[in-house]
């Protein structure tokens, strides 16, 4: 296939950037890869896997010539990154991210843009909760979806070349609105890892229960929540500080509905309890139907005889 | 191996009993497997798969002559159950249970022994979001833990057999008193379980984002959520109902951390946000270092191609 750009620059080199480059070159794609990452072992680390064709120290000199570039840092790290690159933008450039949020994306990244540069913000939907350079995998985005979020004046021929591009990653491709981005996310993502953690936080906190106890039992359960709760601390911190809003709207629902649960068990009411947890077996069902998720028990996570 | 069980008789049908006749059998027990379960559908299917030697109608012929007694049944059955098999329980035999909570089935179940039946309440950690008589395999308990919660008048001899009994099935074998045991567990498991139904709740009534979208757009966490909250409505209604206390307790302690990260949210703390999320990473290296999580990304679910 013909390479749908010359010259791909990556800024930050973690789980995604990895992943992304690993992916070009699954499809197929001979793309010069450039990249960058502030710290220098991460460089060093980029350097030794090889998945870029070079590394440099700046941000500048990553972006230099290239026809694509794509902001892979930390959503609260956006702006600055922008500020940095955007004089060195070459003209007809598309500028992309990976951020979970949107919104506060297109706020900091947009004023540093100059003319004739298309910028169309995007998140694929993908990830494990490993970090760093060596988490990358080639296959991370098959089946998943990259949502675009183009801006009122995104070039609809420059839209289209980089959709196709996410699709030759292996991903599935939508287009929304950054606000209904955001409010989305805050349901499939930001709300359920604020839980998840705050859930861990309980159990790591408490007196009359131990941390040995909470680890030798936790497959009852509590162990499907400190997967999410091990994601990279800064990036999540920066996605909630930049999707205030609609976090705090959904937990704030999510609280209501707790309360209501809560009474239920007080009151002593099966009936309303019994109701809820047949309404939610569905959701699980479509996610499966929608080859978003195995259907194999326990995730198909192996289980392992008696050590 | 000698069989350390002429008879066994498991009551109620589902994952936990046909896991534990599957799990007898690979380690070459030859007991004598009788089952009951109240569904005339479930002892069709659990004769036709076979795990059990014989299928009875009722509780009682299933018991008769058996030297171990498994009441696997929805907590809130528990009591019932001994009532009807009570009278039929052989001198010597040991009866146990696999419920969720060990106070209440104590309750429940202590009052209908005649004397001379050793009474172990046992809780085996293992389990998956399926039920029902063909979701049970002979591995399910490898690695896992099984509770013992005995009674005060319980008999060292009758309490050492049956533990040697579910190491054989795969399990490692702890005891604790019933109480700890019910607080232990609305920890790693009951207000995890009422957390995850209620998110999968929520995401299922916003009116703004649909049933659709929460679907396509899962893998971004909500996903994790909606195993353990696809679990059986009967047997989680039971647990809530009947381990009331400790689990709000616990949910106390969640909902005052909750609205503590809200605040730091609401407030840009972002020190707070990053330390708390790094602290909650080392419970889950602790969980992977004890065996009871796998290290694979994204519990190594299978990655598969866009269909």
């Amino acid at each position: 296939m013909t390479p749908p750009y010359a010259r791909v620059a990556l800024i930050g080199l973690g789980l995604i950037a990895s992943s992304i480059a690993h992916a070009m070159r699954r499809a197929g794609m001979t793309s010069h890869i450039a990249g960058h990452a502030r710290s220098a072992e991460t460089r060093a680390v980029a350097a030794e896997i090889g998945f870029c064709d070079s590394v440099h120290e700046t941000a500048a000199e990553a972006v230099a010539g290239a026809d694509l570039v794509i902001l892979c840092v930390p959503v609260g790290a956006m702006g600055d990154v922008a500020a940095e690159i955007g004089p060195h933008l070459a003209a007809g450039a598309t500028l992309s991210d990976v951020g979970s949020v949107k919104r506060a994306v297109i706020s900091a990244v947009g004023p540093h843009l100059p003319e004739g540069v298309h910028f169309i913000p995007a998140h694929p939907i993908a990830g494990t909760e490993n970090s760093g350079p060596r988490s990358g995998f080639a296959e991370l985005f098959d089946g998943r979806w990259c949502l675009m979020t183009p801006v009122t004046d995104s070039d609809g021929h420059a839209l289209e070349r980089y959709m196709a591009f996410w699709h030759a990653l292996g991903a599935e491709v939508d287009v929304m609105g950054a606000d209904h981005h955001d409010l989305v996310l805050a349901v499939t993502s930001h709300a359920p890892h604020l839980i998840a953690y705050t859930m861990v936080g309980v159990a790591d906190d408490l007196r009359r229960v131990t941390d040995s106890e909470v680890i030798k039992y936790s497959a009852a359960g509590f162990r499907d929540f400190t997967r999410i709760a091990a994601s990279d601390p800064t990036m999540w911190r920066d996605v909630f500080l930049n999707n205030r809003d609609a976090t705090l709207e959904i937990l704030g629902r999510f609280t209501e509905e707790l309360f209501a649960l809560q009474r239920a068990i007080r009151t002593g009411d099966g009936d309303l309890l019994h109701d809820y947890f047949t309404r939610t077996r569905a959701i699980r069902r479509g996610i499966i139907e929608a080859g978003q998720d195995t259907d194999a028990p326990d995730f198909g996570r192996a289980h392992r005889p008696r050590g």
